[in-house]
């Protein structure tokens, strides 16, 4: 029979995938000695098992439970419901990945009737137990039984008032009891039976409560956005409870081995004196910097810094430990690798290599390459930041700038967001229900809660700027809206700006500037560069984004989008001349207009470019995109004045040109099969643009010309003839030529299946795999999102596939045609552009399958390069 | 070095592959002593080379080709250009499959300025040798050169003004002379240069300008109608010529050994006397019945019933012939199996059966499934027939009725036809280039032309009704306009009634009936139906039209699309009611209205099938498309009246259910997914049916409910949870049972891909080839046709593959589920549902994968059961 529970001595640091990363380190800092309050761990294994089995413990779980929570009331030296000196204890998930806030935890577990007495006698402080014991009912009541917790809130109000007190610290150890008396009476009416008195029930109720919170929307959404397998499953951690709140000398903290804002080789943290822990995570009290423990408890202080010290030496990596000082002993209850801003993450690994601590190779896994993004994005323009004043002023929780609408509910941000608006999330405090609005705002401000408040946690693992305890704004969510100190009032919708690395809050949208790569990027980078197999280059339309990309380290264009060049307001018009051309020679007069626009756009592009390869798409979206729409009155009549004809047959053209579904319509190749004068245009501004810069530059440059939207090889064959008759004539009217290649994007499905036959035609395959996911699962990306919410809610799919490549089912049409396209040409290069190319486990898949290069968003290059190199070590390592 | 020529004397009826039927055949007769006019074929081999080398004939193909003409000359005892006898020949094209009048003729090749008068010697006829090498300047200038017949037309007409007479026949000698002379002036006029006087330049350019033509537009489109490949290629035919209009002992005909419309055992055919070959089939003349031959030439006649009596039973089937009869001396031109209507074809094969020329299979093999076509749909009702009084009459030349309203020209006809119109044809006389409105009209009538006239021979082919040779009638196609004898007057767009069975034309719309099918029929479909190994079941939503599948021969519904029931008027407003509803309360409400309904029409159905199986596919299409449209004011308001809401809130709901492509939105199992309400009525309709008529009637119902448009295993997972909670409800609250299955259709790429996991929640798959088509491709079937045509036209591809299942693409995704699922689930049970299960080569693809059925529409039943019947048999012989 499989072991699925194990003591925290039986366990270490290796079995994460097993124990999850807390219950993992809660043993192996039991194993290096540290003082750890003692318990077991329920695998994840069992979680699993779980919902296996019809969301059931199983006999054989459940008794490998017991057994286990009996060995450790042997080390606690204690007994479950003991009247004297009861066993209390907490129950935490733990899964493989942090996952903060995101699962259910109880507290106090073990407290009965009988038991609270026995807490009172031993503490010899009844307010206390009773205090435990009505939080615990509460806790228990919400989390494991789903009793809503209002309820017992009324209750409490009810006693408060009838003792003519204000806050809960004013009630008295016998108003304690009556509270205690009234929430088992809730708890009754609401479940139709008694509280439970027997610990094993209460345990394993709560344990399966765990299990059950690993399906909860907040956590489904949270593994969705962080890429976590719903199949990992959860442990639960079953601690023995110490108490911070059992006086002044005791207390509780939360620390990071470094600065996790920036990287700082400094002890970082809070902690609050006769408090429990999850006041200074929940940022219900402002709590005090970690150092100034020192002066308060110098030997805890000591004591608590080497262990520090031994941990991040232990783990080579930047610790984020929890603690408690339960009357002046302290106790570890948790370490894990701290989360970190991205600047901080590099400053890290590169001075740990420094440190001698890691090698290049590690130092580059340390750090999450979707992180990056922070500081790629832009930060405030200086001049402009420098003329403006801050309203407000609150604790810098996660660096960067950010600009938008304010709203004041995380549901109110996301249906924004979702409409297309910037917005900035404001909030008293932040929940963990609030995940999705804080996704999807801009960045983040909350009036209470400190640096490890959920805010700031969340904020700097999203990269998402936030401000956080700033006192300075007073929040009416009721009302819809923010005071300030000075009196001003924002209203939802009113426009601010947050800038998260100095904590200010400014009225009105702020104009913002590049990022700019500091020393410890560069160096990283590097490191990567040269552990990476993969090439990166950059999807980019204009020599300005080129030259961006190429900053930030691209090799090359996979993927120029010709049709981008076309919207500009000088060229839409020849661009609609053509597209209202009702004979051949017509087309031809206006694509011999629109022919040097397009070429000089090449041409100063393959100077960006300096010799590095550029692929060109030709022509892909269906033609009335470019026409207005047939209810813009105003422009049709401009357009046919322009064109000289009449609005009737301008509309009369857009009718024709509808389509049911036009993403499945005449576009791509197609046009050049209908149209073989559109390819016969594009080819020539390419062939002579590269003509022309190679007579004046003397830079070699071989254009690669990639036809779109293929689905068979005669498609390919047919379209290819055209470009080579022109690039024949083309080479023949100047007397001059250069090697160029032909290729095609991967994106139907059936190309996928004939990738052999069309590989005998194309000369590279680049896999477009926006649109391989729309046909191949038969998802129009622009109607999708209206039922794929549902999808996520019942875990039908687990993270949405045009953001990561489902690699099961669409990357099976990728791996197929990359089978075929070898078999029909040896060697075929090979390259991805859609915009999978930029997401870190999309690049691992195409790290793995061999492609030859990913191509991605300038933004996204230094994230790919990262992301490759993760790959190939990761895969060395294996 | 490969053989490209063959001599008459050197190949066989077995070599068809290689030198086209026509050659075969020529080279059978000659083989069996026949008297054949010799000469050589040139390979369907030198065909694709000269496709391969860029449209030029090989100095080797060349060489060959010169070494055969001398050996042609050899035989014949004549020479090119002599001047006293010279040798002339007839070029014609001759593919695997006969493709009448597609491809091009080229006859008196040889003839020159020279050569004329040695035939006017030979002939002792000069006006026939002048006439002879005019007719062949204008072939060759028209043909070959692509000089305009309307130019030589016109000069002809001078002539003709010029000496005051009517007809061509009215002209001498001399004035022949005088055309040949302004012939050769306008051939070089267009040309530039001197018509060609070597014969052996004559012929390389006519074998070229065969070999052009079959990749002309018409030879296209006949190929994709019919199924023939394109790399196929044509063969070429060098003959010599001999001449039926060498006076009043020659003449020519056409017959078959059995009367193609029929089937009777009678001799069929026509003669011209004094008429070369292409006056019969073009219909220019009114030709004789063959019998009439027996008075006019006695022995003659003798001759030739002997050789079609030979042929026959050479060929073991009935036979399609041509002859010249020059100067009393019997030639055979051609040989074929005749085309023959689909009656026919089931009584010849039969017949041969009978008469033990042919073993059951290889009668099966005789008749062409497509054909049966014609026998299943609707003849004019008897009653209605009667009551009506025929306007014209003319020849019965393709059986069947059809009604509709008139086109003058084919081009017309097939705009209106696409226009969605019911149209007939009605031209003075057919050509080639009509191939594609015929094609697409209900019927043909023709003014002019024979039963063997062009009209006549593809109407028969297509299954088309015809009526040609209507005397009764005048066509002015210039005016639009049509006059019978009586003085009435019909112009385009008026309606009337054709009956190819009897000749009969009517005015207005005549009602149709049911067709009946006959003894051979049964006969015929009864052998197939033991050859088969597919199953062959229907697609029917109606009780009515389960009924008429099963008496086409239906195995079970493979198909029942559920959301046609709720189009019904007394349903869409409960439907409409569930669309708008706001809330799943009030969702429910609605379902549970329409529950009792569609549980009738199942219950119904049931009892129609006998036992049979029903595949039911649960809801599919886009919500939208049950609502109105949002212009449909009055409609819009009428249903908020209904529903007692407001129109604006009806056209904002039609608003947020509007797709950018609905093909690929929210529809199929997405509906189950965010609406499991509409799956559990669903389940609940056909289960409490099942259970209701087995305890009605004691069958056995097995209903296989099947989920649409499932792309991943997890979607079907959950669906088929809703399924199966509510089955154990049903079977519960009504205390009893029944079997069940649970599967998918296969239609989304991503499916065929992983259809090892969904093959494990899926007891069968049937593929829905129409979607997996669109998906696969990337076409939409709706906007496709905009671009389709120019992909015909340029070979891009071959057939519309939404009417033939695309077997290299497609097919391989096909395969691959197959293989998969069969690795996920043994055993697991495949079918078609797609409209490809009714097209006879995707049947016989449905047989080579191995599936366990097709399923089709009611009228194509009887199709697919020959088609499988083909498929198994092919498969034994091969």
């Amino acid at each position: 029979m499989p072991k699925y529970v194990y003591l925290f001595t039986e366990g270490n640091a290796s079995m994460r995938n097993l124990l999850g990363g807390k219950g993992a380190n809660l043993a192996e800092m039991t194993n290096i000695g540290l003082p750890v309050p003692q318990g077991f761990t329920v695998t994840t294994e069992a979680c699993t098992k779980y919902y296996a089995d019809g969301k059931t413990i199983a006999p054989e779980v459940e008794q490998q439970i017991y057994d286990a929570m009996h060995k450790a009331e042997e080390i606690a030296g204690k007994k479950f419901g003991d009247i004297n000196d009861p066993f209390l204890v907490s129950v935490r998930s733990g899964s493989r990945a942090s996952m903060p806030g995101m699962m259910d935890t109880i507290l106090n577990l073990g407290l009965n009737d009988v038991a609270v007495d026995g807490l009172a006698k031993l503490t010899d402080n009844p307010r206390f137990a009773y205090d435990s014991y009505r939080r615990f009912i509460e806790m228990f009541a919400d989390v494991v039984m789903e009793v809503e917790r209002k309820h017992f809130v009324a209750e409490l109000d009810a006693v408060k008032a009838e003792k003519g007190v204000k806050g809960d610290t004013d009630l008295t150890a016998e108003d304690m009891k009556e509270v205690v008396k009234r929430f088992l009476a809730v708890y009754k009416k609401h479940k139709g039976e008694d509280f439970p008195q027997d610990p094993k029930v209460q345990l394993m109720e709560s344990i399966k409560a765990v299990f059950r919170s690993w399906d909860n929307p907040r956590a489904n959404y949270y593994r969705r956005m962080n890429d976590i397998p719903y199949d990992w499953g959860t442990a639960v951690n079953v601690q023995a409870m110490v108490f911070g709140n059992m006086g002044d000398d005791s207390g509780t903290g939360v620390a990071f081995t470094r600065n996790p804002s920036t990287g700082e080789n400094e002890m970082y943290g809070e902690y609050l004196m006769n408090a429990q822990g999850e006041d200074v995570v929940a940022g219900i009290r402002t709590p005090h910097p970690i150092k100034t423990m020192h002066e308060s408890m110098p030997e805890v202080y000591d004591q608590f810094l080497a262990i520090s010290e031994k941990l991040e030496k232990h783990y080579r990596d930047m610790q984020d430990m929890e603690f408690t000082i339960e009357r002046g002993k302290l106790y570890m209850l948790q370490t894990r690798n701290g989360k970190r801003t991205a600047a901080a993450a590099l400053k890290i690994a590169v001075d740990l290599v420094n440190e001698g601590l890691l090698s290049e190779e590690e130092a580059v896994l340390k750090v999450d390459p979707r992180q990056l993004d922070t500081l790629l994005h832009p930060n405030f323009d200086d001049k402009a930041l420098k003329a403006a004043t801050p309203f407000a002023t609150g604790l810098p929780a996660s660096p960067g700038a950010g600009a938008g609408e304010i709203y004041f509910t995380a549901h109110g941000a996301a249906a924004a967001a979702k409409d297309g608006k910037d917005v900035i999330l404001v909030r008293e405090e932040t929940t963990p229900e609030d995940i999705e609005g804080m996704d999807l705002s801009k960045a983040i401000l909350t009036a209470r809660g400190g640096l490890t408040s959920h805010a700031a946690v969340v904020a700097r693992g999203m990269g998402r700027p936030a401000v956080v305890g700033c006192h300075d704004i007073y929040i009416d969510e009721e009302a819809g809206k923010m005071t300030t100190t000075s009196g001003e009032v924002f209203h939802e919708g009113d426009k601010i700006s947050i800038d998260g690395t100095t904590g200010k809050v400014y009225k009105g949208l702020i104009p913002t500037v590049e990022a700019s790569v500091t020393g410890d990027f560069a160096t990283l980078m590097g490191w990567a560069d040269k552990a990476r197999r993969l090439s990166v280059r950059t999807n980019a339309d204009t020599p300005k984004d080129t030259q961006q990309a190429v900053e930030f380290g691209a090799e090359g264009i996979g993927l120029c989008r010709t049709e981008h060049m076309f919207f500009e307001a000088n060229r839409i018009a020849l661009v609609r001349e053509m597209i209202l051309a009702d004979t051949e020679a017509q087309r031809r007069e206006a694509l011999r207009k629109i022919l040097p626009m397009q070429q000089k756009d090449f041409e100063e592009m393959f100077i960006a470019l300096q010799g590095r390869p550029m692929t060109v798409r030709y022509l892909d979206p269906p033609l009335h995109e470019f026409l207005p729409q047939k209810n813009m009155t105003e422009e049709i009549e401009d357009l046919a004045r322009q064109l000289n004809t009449t609005a009737d047959k301008i509309v009369e053209k857009i009718e024709a040109l509808h389509e049911f579904n036009p993403m499945m319509g005449h576009r791509g190749c197609r046009l050049s099969v209908t149209y073989p004068e559109i390819a016969e245009m594009q080819t020539r501004a390419v062939l002579q643009a590269a003509l022309k810069v190679k007579k004046d530059t003397g830079l070699k440059i071989v254009p690669e010309l990639m036809i779109p939207l293929i689905g068979t090889r005669k498609e390919l064959a047919y379209v290819k003839s055209v470009v080579m008759d022109t690039a024949k004539k083309i080479f023949e009217e100047q007397n001059d030529k250069i090697e160029f290649m032909v290729g095609t994007m991967i994106e139907i499905p059936r190309a996928c299946v004939t990738a052999d036959e069309i590989a005998e035609e194309a000369e590279f395959f680049s896999f477009g795999t926006n649109d391989l996911t729309q046909m191949g699962f038969g998802f129009s990306r622009d109607d999708a999102t209206k039922f794929l919410d549902s999808y996520y809610e019942k875990g039908i799919l687990e993270a949405d596939p045009f953001a990561r490549l489902d690699q099961n089912g669409i990357g099976k049409l990728v791996e197929t045609a990359i089978t075929l396209g070898r078999k029909g040409r040896p060697g075929i290069k090979l390259g991805i552009c859609g915009e999978h190319g930029g997401d870190p486990s999309s690049i691992e898949f195409c790290h793995k399958v061999g492609l030859n290069y990913v191509s991605c968003s300038p933004f996204r290059v230094p994230i790919a390069r990262l992301a490759a190199a993760h790959a190939a070590i990761n895969e060395k390592n294996a």
